[in-house]
């Protein structure tokens, strides 16, 4: 069940920056297509100036893979395509090569819903450097953006405390799959369900709603209003009362309810779309409680994130479930993911590894060398550090290893033989072949709320959460240092 | 030529919030499925506290509902839907009216380009009640969008004073269609090309992009990899700069370039990517001059935005082409534009309109009753105001008409009939035919500039920009004023 093929027609192949595909074009002259190279993706920083980030999006990246060729469209397009003379970019020759081109990679990665943290490579790409090439603005696209709202939304759910929290932000989300893949990531996170029909039918995933202020706007009276509803879906009841007057309409509420129950059902609950939601709550709550309806539930809504929602629980808020969409779907506090891609190591013509460094100004941004992998250090409660070494070298099985923190180089930790250990990234792709069964939802979803107990509490405070140990293995961070020091001299 | 429908596989029907669904329900329990009703798609502010917005996003919307059908997969999704008690939410006999449900509304709005302001209708919909409430949440998730993204490229358009912008977000945008719809906004706004090939596929705009730090990477060094290159691809050579050290880099790309005129060609030019891009420029261009090299451009780019532009120009950077990316394709600082779509009127069974408002605690957050049209009144030079009114009215063909601002009612202006004027809404849709052949990309991205024109220096400025004159026609706002009243004191 391939979703992104499900729901787009054309191959994707196009999906990438054009500078891919003039260097793609590059290697093939230069007869370095096949050249193995090993790419890592990662981020620098959390978002939101939080400590913790939930890795999202590999699933729809193995659905982009197990369709990733280029069409007779597309390459037909590619030929179009003129330089600065009005000479065609592109040699018919490599256009037939894209054409016939198979992918070919290794792919590893973390799986979706584990907690990462900043410069672990979430995914590695190892093959033909032309495929590697191309495929790392589509990566950069899918990871970057679930990642971003899968945090997002478990940070909204940890701010809910348990409570249910709804996602309904398809009408501003940035377009149609802007909205898709946020209420996948969403539910990823945490979120119990989603308004998103479409959505709901594509992921497999829980769908709710009610109805709206035109609803109530449409008959001469929101009493009315109301008992029209529930005469048309007595098992769906959720009404919308601030339309006019949001106590009276809880009132109003209320009665519909009482017939409600005279005829057998329920009412769910009633929502609030407007207004001082703390006060407001707490008052609908009363008048719920006191007309019988206890088990009532109040759902909120109007601009909510972590933030408002950690503060309306402070002023003691009667509310059991928070719509949130707006904030959630864009990540509206920081709606881009900064992760890049980098080379990490190039074979030389002898078929020798050449590892490779991206330098920068700032040493912390300098990408590291390798073929890398993460191991995750644990004790009997929680995760202790991540430890980013390279695969290639020699490490103790047992995990025992000194660490190296890059902020600092001085800043140096040793795990035990006795510590818990696992290596973040595993198989997905070999040779282009799927060697992976991708969890289903339900399950991923499960995974961040277990990953997230052995996260350390002080990591996932919002405000200057504590800073997660990730370190650079001692041998690769020697290595790292020799190869700026070296770059640098010349 | 329909993208979206070249774009996406299934119906996109079900890309809507559920409550639509439940509420079409409701009023399809109730006899109301083809009560005619009108709606208005809006927003209450401009985005980037801003001064002005270009409508975006009509050609995409009007893709939608030339497809806009329920398939069979799309109803057997709906039946397997169940409510509170277990039981399906919907019936049969209303699974079967959606099935056979054929787009019948009249649609009008104001065309894409257009300079458009907080509470103008963009978009409004005259149809059965049922079509209307169902269209809400797809109609805003395109506008909403494209409107965002065509306001904040012609924002750093603006910034860049003529010089060209190329878009390049795909890596960080929200999602595959966060980032194609966000390329077709940002040509419409103002941009010259993007990176995203299949952007320029599907919407025939121009793909620009030559190669990144990963090809300087690959090879033993800066200067092979740029030779390497220009041989690979002479015709198209952007040489990155920065990948180790930006000036001898620049230097590196001259030497290339001098082997590359000996061959017939030219360098466009070099691109910086980090570091102090105003003082880089300037002593990249002067090495460039010296070389002899006075026309190879520079780009430049990492987070750049209009407010970051400005600045760069101020201080005398020698940029000629600006890449933005992140902060242009989510738009960063506020990545969600708020627009909303209310009922204005609807018909009661004797076939009258009955007008509706939504009442708010805020008078400027109520929304308009009425079938609503907005009037530009212009003088020789500039547009002078937009005055909202009520279509059924009988005002003054000639254009004369007294508006009152909703915020301050004692604010209040006159148009003569000497100043000209233009009705901003034009028809789309007629009974769901398409009545509207919309123009080319090419068409619209100039229309944006021609209105730019138009549109008041103050009101264009960044900070503190002048209010432009938006109103209600007077009558308009005296049935207002007394609609709410009365609903007040229900």
């Amino acid at each position: 069940m391939n979703i992104l093929h499900q729901l787009y027609r054309p191959s994707l192949a196009l999906l990438t920056d054009l500078y891919q595909l003039t260097m793609a074009y590059g290697y093939w002259k230069h007869g370095l297509t096949e050249r193995e190279s090993v790419f890592h993706l990662f981020f620098r920083n959390n978002p939101f100036q939080g400590g913790y980030s939930i890795a999202c999006g590999l699933q729809t990246v193995m659905e982009y893979l197990e369709n990733f060729r280029f069409d007779s469209e597309d390459l037909t397009y590619l030929s179009s395509l003129n330089g600065a003379d009005g000479k065609p970019l592109f040699d018919a020759g490599f256009i037939d090569y894209l054409g016939e081109m198979k992918f070919s990679c290794n792919l590893d990665a973390i799986p979706e819903g584990t907690v990462v943290y900043p410069h672990e490579p979430l995914v590695r790409v190892t093959g033909p450097m032309l495929q590697c090439q191309l495929l790392e603005t589509p990566l950069l696209n899918i990871i970057n953006f679930q990642t971003l709202i899968a945090t997002k939304a478990a940070r909204v759910c940890q701010a809910a405390a348990g409570d249910r929290v709804i996602e309904f932000g398809l009408r501003r989300a940035q377009g149609i799959d802007g909205a898709l893949a946020a209420s996948r990531a969403a539910f990823i996170g945490g979120c119990s369900g989603t308004s998103n029909v479409l959505a709901g039918k594509l992921f497999g995933m829980p769908v709710t709603g009610t109805h709206a202020h035109s609803w109530v706007m449409t008959f001469p009276s929101e009493r009315e209003a109301f008992d029209l509803y529930a005469a048309a879906m007595p098992n769906n009841c959720v009404f919308l009362v601030d339309t006019y007057d949001t106590l009276a309409g809880v009132r109003n509420a209320v009665e519909t309810a009482r017939s409600l129950r005279a005829m057998g059902h329920e009412m769910l609950g009633i929502r609030l779309d407007s207004g001082d939601l703390a006060w407001l709550s707490i008052e609908a709550r009363k008048i719920l409680d006191e007309s019988g309806f206890p088990a009532a539930r109040i759902v909120a809504s109007n601009d909510l994130d972590e933030r408002l929602i950690v503060s309306l629980k402070q002023q003691g808020a009667k509310i059991d479930i928070w719509g949130v969409g707006t904030k959630l779907v864009t990540a509206f506090d920081q709606p881009a993911l900064g992760g890049v891609y980098k080379l990490g190591a190039i074979r030389d013509e002898q078929g020798r590894w050449q590892y490779r460094i991206k330098l920068s100004e700032q040493t912390i941004k300098v990408s590291n060398p390798g073929i890398l992998q993460v191991r995750r250090f644990r004790d009997a409660t929680e995760h202790r550090g991540d430890m980013i070494f390279d695969q290639e070298s020699q490490l103790d099985s047992a995990g025992g290893a000194t660490m190296v923190d890059p902020a600092d180089p001085n800043r140096r930790r040793d795990f035990t033989s006795e510590t818990a250990s696992s290596d973040l990234l595993v198989p997905i792709f070999r040779h282009g072949q799927k060697v992976y069964d991708p969890p289903n939802i339900e399950a991923i979803r499960q995974r961040v709320r277990n990953e997230l107990d052995w996260t350390p509490v002080a990591v996932k405070r919002f405000d200057n959460p504590h800073l997660y140990p990730v370190g650079l293995e001692e041998s690769l961070h020697q290595f790292k240092t020799s190869m700026i020091q070296s770059a640098r001299q010349q």
